[in-house]
C-alpha cells in the first residue's frame, strides 16, 4: 500500500462536515431507557479451561430491548480484589471465540469482559449472540452495514451500540470488579463500539482506547475506501439507489464522530496511515471532536492491523496511567 | 477457467452418495402445512411501467408460516386468457429488481410470476421482501446458507423453499391463468427452487426447467467448489468446527437432489462443464434422480453463465412443447 | 471501487480540451456519401423463434463502403403501425446475439432494430458481421481501439460509425416505421455509436439516449483509466511509441465529443461515478457539448454497469416523453 | 506454481489421439503452390543502426498467396560466406521489433532472418506485416486462435503457417547463406512455427529448434490450460456454441502434431512441466511423433518461460553440432 | 479453497519415500558436539512491561556454533517453582516480537521461552537475532529455504535446527524450571523446529506439539504447493537448475519426517485439508514415522490457519495430560 | 495503468527535499579507500560457449573490502583493441546469468564487463558472488533493501555500490580496454549503480546511461509505490516501527540523487510516466541534479519496462555520440 487520505498535516485539523442528526440525543436516550426497562440480571457460569491462571465465567447480560447477550469474564486467578475492568469490543465480523483468546488484560491484572457480537461470529472467529431483528427489516447487503437500513430504529447498529453501553452498565453487577476504573476498548468495530459505550455513558467509563476505529465520518469512508466493510453500502446502493439518501440519515446515527463529541474520559486511539478499510481522515474526525485528554499514535506504515501488539502495550500503559495503577 | 470435475461420461451415470435424512418426506409435509393453515389471499396490485405491451401486478401472497411474499406479475397486455404460467425463482443474492428485468416470458405468449426471494436483493438486484426469523437462529457467515444452520427448522432455506411451493400453490389464484400449465423455472439458486418447488408439489407442476441448479450433492461440492456461495460453508465451519456434522445434517434436508426424485412432470436441466460455482457433478446428481421424461443440455465451455440466451430459447422450446403450445 | 475522477460539481462545468480535428465535418460527409453511393437495398427475413409475441426479421443492410451488415428487427407481433423505431448500438465486443436478447422496446411498443457490429461478436454475445478491412491496415493490439488506427481513412471506427447513420438511413426502408420517430440507443460502445449516428445525422433522429458512453475525451480517459479498453491504447502505444501522435490524431475522428455537438435532438445521458471504464469526466464532456434538451442520470454508486435496468426504464420514459407516445 | 499435467514418465509415452484431418496433405500442397505461384523475387534494403559488428537488412519476402511479408536479416559484419542461415519465427502477439532484439545467432556466427508475425505486433513487440484478411471471415476472439475459423481455408494460421514456409524458401534467394544449413527456430508460436515450417518442407531444413511450442495437442490443451491462448477458443465457443464442431476441425490443420510427424531432419525441443500456457502433454505429443534424430530439453521448475537462455545456450549447441560447425 | 491433496484415509497410511541422507546422524550429533563445545552461559536480564501478572527476561543463549541468540522467557509473577517449560518456536518470517505477544502457556501455568529466529523478524512480527552466515555461501532466493543450499554444512535450516535443540538444552539453566517436564511447541515453521528439537534431543523433550508443521516430505510438497515458502524451491531452481540435485540433497537434511522417527515422548500434531502452505500429505509424512503415544488433529475446512486456538486448547489439554499437571 | 506520479511539466522541475546526510563525501571515500587497500589483481579465465563471435571471460575482481566478485567479460572476437569499455549493473534481484545473456554491447563494438550483483541471482537470473556479511546485521525483510539498515556501515548497498566502483577501476586491469571510453551503463538497480559508479568516481567515467534508475529519492518513492521492492521497506517498517529514523537516514546514503549531484560526464537517463516500481518523480530528483550535458527518454505509456529496446538504441546512439566513435 501507499498512502492514500490526507496527509498528517492536514489530518491533525481535519474535521468532518456531517451535522449530527437532529434529535439524536434523545434517540439514544430513548434507547437506553428501553433497554434498562427490559433488563433482567446478569448470570455467570464458570467454566473450566485449561488456563490454570485465569478464571473464566460464560456471561449472559440484558443487551438491546432486554435481549440476551453472550460475553466472557476472565478474572486472574486468585487475585485480590476489586479490580478494574477492561470492557471488549470485537472487530467487524467476529464472535467471542474461545475465553483463551483474550489474555492480555488480564496479564495487566484487569478483570477483563469481552462481548460477544451479536449476529456475528459466523464466519471467522466464532460466536454464540443471536441477533434478533424482529421486524424483519428487508433485505441487505451480506454483513451488518446496512442490515435495517430504512431507519435508524430498525438498524443493526442500534442494537449493537446499545448492547455495548449495556455490557459498560453490566459491570456494576459483576463480582469483584472496581467500577470507577472501567476501560472500554477494541480495535476497528470494537474501536467504534468503544467510542461509542463510552459516549453513551459518559460518567461511567475511565478511559477509552479504540485502536483504528470503524464507523467514523461514515459519508467520506465511503467514498474513499475501495475495501469492506464500507463497500456493503456501495453494494446496496447499487442495488437500491432509490434508498441512498435515506441509508446516509440513517447510518449518520451511528457515526462515531457525534458519540466522540460526548466522551470526557482520558483516551487513546490510533491510526495507520495506509489503513485502507477505516481511513486515517475518519480516524481523526472523531479523534478531533474529543475534548477531553487524548492522545493519538499514528502508524504510518501500517494498513488494518495498525499497531498489533504495539498498540497493545501502549494502551496498557495509557490505561494504566490514567488509573493510576 | 479449465474442466474441473467428472469426465462426461462420468457424469453421465454419476449418482449422489447422500441418503435422503430420516423423517425427510414428513419434514416437508408438515411445513406445507402450517404454511396453507397460515395462508391469506393473494393481493395484487397493478403498477405502471413504461411497457405499453404488458401488464404488471405487484403481488404480495402467503409464503412461510404465511408470512407475505412480493412477486411481479407480467401478463401480455391484453392477450385472451388462460394463459400458461411461468413461476420464476431468482439467482442467489438478487431480489426481484423491477418489472422491466423480467420479459421472456412474456414475449413467449406467458403469464409470468416472478417471485421475490426473501431477504435477498441487498447487493444487486433489489428486492422487497424481508425474511423474518423469528428464532433469531444465531451466528452464520455472510449470506443464506448457514443462516439458521442449527437445524432444518430454523434453516433459511426451509422458509424459502416453502415460499417457492406457496408460489405454485398461489397460481390458482391468480387471474386468466391456466393452472393445467403452470412452468417452474429458474437459474443457479432459481434452478433449484424450480426442481424444489415441482418435488414438494409434484401434482401441481407441468414442466420444470433448471438451468445450471444449486444446491446438488452438497457434501460433495463443497469439498470441489473454490468459489461462492458454497464457501459460505467453508468459512462457517471454520469459526465453528464444531458445528459440522449438525450443519451438514441441515443442509442434507435442503439438497435439491433429494427432491429431484420426487418430480414426474418433463423436466429441462442444464450443466456448464467449467461451472465451479455449481459443479457439474451436482447437476448430474440431481438429474440422474428424475424418474420422468427429461433432457440436459451440456454447455461444454461456458462457467457458471452456462447457457445463456441458448439456454432460455431451448427452455421455452421445450416447455412450448411439453404444454403444446 | 471508489471515487476516482473530478467530483460532481466540477463534472458539472467540465470541457475536453481536444479541438476538433481539421477537416472533420468533411471526412465524415465524404465518407456517408461513398456509403450511401455503394448501398443496394435492405434485405429481410423472417426467422422463427419461440417467442410468438414478437416478428423477428432477419435484417441485412449496406454499411461502409456498401458493406452488408446484420441486425435484427424485432417487431410487437399484429401491432399496427407504424410504430416508432428504436436503434440499439450494441457494447463493446458482443454482436447481435439472438433476438430473444432484445425484448424491452419490443415491450414497450416500439419496432426495434439492433445493429450487428462489425468483426464483434467472437468473446461474449455472438455476431454475425464480418469486418472487412481491405487495406490491411497493420498490427494493432487485440480489439478495435487501434485497428487501423494509421489514418482515420483506415480505423476501424470509421466502418462502424457509418454502419450505425446508415442503420439510422435504413429505417425509412424497413416496413411500419414512423420515420419522424426514430431513436438512436445504446449503453457503453452503443452509447458512442447512438451520439455518433445521431451527430452524422442530425436531422433524421428523434431522440438519442446513451449510458455510460464509450469513446468521449478519449486523450484524457486514456491517462485515467486503468481499464481495458481504454487500455488497448497503452498497450499499442507501449509496443510502438513512435506512432503516439499519429494515433491520437486518428482517435480525435472518432471522440464522440466532437459529434454530441452537431446533436439537435432531445438526448438522455447517463454516468456512473465509480466507473472506470468510461470514466465520468468523459461522459460529461461529451454531454457538455450538447446543444438541445437534455438530462443526464448520475449514478453515484454504480460502475461501468451504471444503472442498469434502472436506465432502461429512465430511457424509455425519457423516449415516451419526447416523442409524445 | 505446482504441477498440473501428466507425470514425467506418462509424457514420455503420451500420444495425442486426434488423427489427422482428411485431405490434410493436399490442403497443404495446394495452399504452398498458390503462394509459390504468386511469388515476387525477395526485396533487401540495408538499414543503418548503432550495432557496428551486424549488417542489417529490411526484408520483404511474398509469403501466403503472394502477400508481402517482412522480416530482419542479421549478418555478422564482414563475414566470410556462405554462412548457415537461422529462420526464427517469433512468439505470440509480438512482431519483429527492432533489429537489436535478435543477436543471439550473430554472435554464433550465423546469418539470421527473423520473420514478422502479419498482425501481430500491437501489444508487445512491434511489428511491421499487415493480416490481409480479405474475405472478411467473421467475428472472432481477440487474438488469432478463431480468426477465420470457420474453415481451414480462412484460418488465420493456414496463411502464417505459409508464410514460414515460404520463408524457409527465401532462403535461397538471400545473398551469402548456405542453404544446406537451414535452422527454424522459435519459441512457443515461434516453436510452432519451426516445427510447422519444418514439416511442410522436409527436404529444405537441416535442423529445427521448437522451445515450448504452442499449438500441439489442441483438442486436449483446451481442456487443462486455464491461460491464454487457449482460453481465446473457450471464449470464442461460449460466444457461438453451435461453430464447436468446425471450429475444431479447422484447427485441427494447425495442430503441429500432424507437422511434427512428417519432419526429417533432426529436432530439439525442449517442455516445462509448469508450463500452463503449453503444456507439456502437448509437446510431447508432437515430440513423440518425430521419426528422426530428436532431443528434449525437460525443465521440471519452469513455466511457459522454459529454460530461457539456458534452452538458447543449448539450441546453439545443438545446431552446431547438425551441422557440424 | 477446495480440497487439493490426498484424501483423509489416505493420508492415514501415506509414507514418504524420501531415504534419510547417508551419514544423517552424524551430520547432526557432529554440528550438536560443536555447538556445545562452543556455548557459554545464558543470559538472563529481566526486562519492564505493562504486564503485572508476569515477569519476563531477555534471555540471550548459545546457539549454532556458539552465536548468541535472543529469547524471551515468560514466568508467572510469583507462581513457587519448579515449573514446566514449553519452548516455544515461531512460524516463518516472524522473529520473538515483543513479550506481549506470548501469553498462552503463562496463563495455563507454564515458565515459557519464545526463541527467536535467527535473521527472521524483518517482515511481520520483529526479531532481534541476527543469522550469522561466515561463510557468505552465495545467492538464494528471498528467504530462507534456499540459504547455503549448496550443502547440508551452509544450509540455514542446519543453524535454525541447531539453535533449536540448544533452546531445549538451556532450560536446564533457567532458573525455577522443573526440566523433566519439557514441552516443545510451535505452528508452521515452530511445528517443524518443535518436531526437529524433539527429534535431536529424544531424551530430554516431554512432550511435542506441532501445528500444520512445515519442512515435511518437501520433495513432494514443492510439486504440489503453489504458495511459498515452498514455492522459494521453485524459484531458486528455475534461477539455477543445474542446482536441482544438490538442492535436494541438501534439504534432506531438513526435512523433518527423518527427524520425526526419532521422537520417544508423546506427540500431538495437527494438519488443515485445505491448507496448501504445508500440505496434509507432508503432515502425515512425519506424523505416521511416530513410534511414540501420538495424536493429530485433523481440521477437515481450515487453511494453513489449521485451527487456531482450538488448537491451542487442544494443545493445553495434552500436554496437561502427558505431564500429569 | 494510469499515470499516478506528477505531471510532466511537473517532474521538469520537480527537485527532492532530502539534504544529503552528513559526512556523506567521506563515508564513501573512506569506503573506497578501505576497498582498494585490501584489493588484490583481477583473475581471468576465458570460458568456452557456442558464441564463435563473442570471446567470454570469467573475470574474479576485488570489491568491497577486497572481497571477491565476479563478472563476465565479454569482447567480440579478433578485434583489434583497445576498445570502449561498457560496464554494465544488473536489475534487482539477478545475477550475471549466462554470457549469452549480453549481447547487446559486444554487436556494437564495445568490449563488455557485466557485473555480478552480490546475493542476487537467487530468484530469476542465477548469480555466482555471494554477499559477505560479516556483521551479521540483523532482521531484515526478504531482499536487500533492508539488509543491515541499523546503519550505513552495515548496509548492503554499501557493499554493492563499492563493488559498482571497483568495477570501475577493475577497468583499467583489463586487456584491450581504452579506459579513457568507460560508459557505466544498467536499468533499474542497475541504473542506480551506474550512477553511483560515475558520482563516486567522476573522473574516471566518460558516459552515464542509467534507464528508469531504482534508489532514487527514497523518502518519497516509499510514500507512492506500491510495489516492491520500495514496498520492502513498508514490511520492515511495519515489523520494526521503532527503527524508522533509523533505516531512513541509512537509506540516506544510498539515495542516487546524492550521487548524481557528483556526476560530470555526458549521462542519458529514462523513465516511464506509469513506472510504479521507480515513480518518475524519483527519477527526475537525479536527473535534475546532473549538472554535466544530460538528455532523458520519457516513455508516456510504458510502465517500469520503461523503453525496453528502444531505450537499448538510444543508448548505444547516445554513447557513441559522446566517445565519437
Amino acid at each position: 500500500m501507499a498512502l492514500f487520505d490526507l496527509t498528517l498535516p492536514e489530518l491533525r485539523t481535519y474535521r468532518s462536515t456531517a451535522p449530527a442528526p437532529e434529535g439524536f440525543d434523545g434517540f439514544w436516550e430513548r434507547t437506553l431507557d428501553e433497554a434498562r426497562a427490559a433488563a433482567k440480571p446478569v448470570e455467570l457460569a464458570e467454566v473450566p479451561t485449561p488456563l490454570r491462571g485465569i478464571t473464566t465465567y460464560d456471561v449472559t447480560f440484558s443487551g438491546f430491548a432486554g435481549q440476551p447477550v453472550k460475553a466472557w469474564l476472565n478474572v486472574p486467578a486468585g487475585a485480590p480484589g476489586p479490580l478494574p475492568l477492561a470492557i471488549e469490543f470485537i472487530g467487524y465480523g467476529g464472535g467471542r471465540g474461545l475465553p483463551i483468546d483474550w489474555l492480555i488484560w488480564n496479564a495487566a491484572g484487569y478483570a477483563h469482559l469481552v462481548m460477544d457480537t451479536r449476529g456475528q461470529g459466523g464466519n471467522w472467529r466464532g460466536g454464540d449472540t443471536p441477533d434478533r431483528d424482529l421486524d424483519g427489516a428487508g433485505p441487505s447487503a451480506p454483513g451488518f452495514l446496512t442490515r435495517g437500513a430504512r431507519s435508524p430504529e430498525t438498524h443493526y447498529y442500534r442494537r449493537l451500540f446499545t448492547d455495548a453501553a449495556r455490557a459498560v452498565e453490566t459491570a456494576a453487577e459483576l463480582p469483584g470488579v472496581d467500577t470507577s476504573k472501567l476501560v472500554t476498548t477494541g480495535k476497528s468495530q470494537g474501536g467504534a463500539l468503544s467510542i461509542a459505550a463510552a459516549g453513551l455513558l459518559p460518567d461511567r467509563v475511565a478511559a477509552v482506547v479504540a485502536g483504528v476505529p470503524f464507523l467514523c465520518d461514515i459519508r467520506r469512508a465511503v467514498t474513499i475506501s475501495d475495501s469492506f466493510p464500507f463497500q456493503e453500502i456501495v453494494q446496496f446502493l447499487r442495488a437500491n439507489p432509490e434508498k441512498a439518501a435515506r441509508t446516509f440519515a440513517t447510518l449518520d446515527h451511528f457515526d462515531v464522530v457525534h458519540l466522540a463529541r460526548r466522551i470526557v474520559a482520558p483516551a487513546l486511539f490510533s491510526t495507520a496511515l495506509m489503513d485502507t478499510v477505516c481511513p486515517p481522515s475518519g480516524v481523526f474526525a472523531a479523534y478531533n471532536e474529543l475534548t477531553g485528554p487524548k492522545e493519538i499514535e499514528v502508524y504510518e506504515w501500517d494498513g488494518h492491523d495498525g499497531g498489533r501488539s504495539f498498540f497493545d502495550v501502549k494502551a496498557l500503559e495509557f490505561a494504566a496511567s490514567v488509573l493510576r495503577l
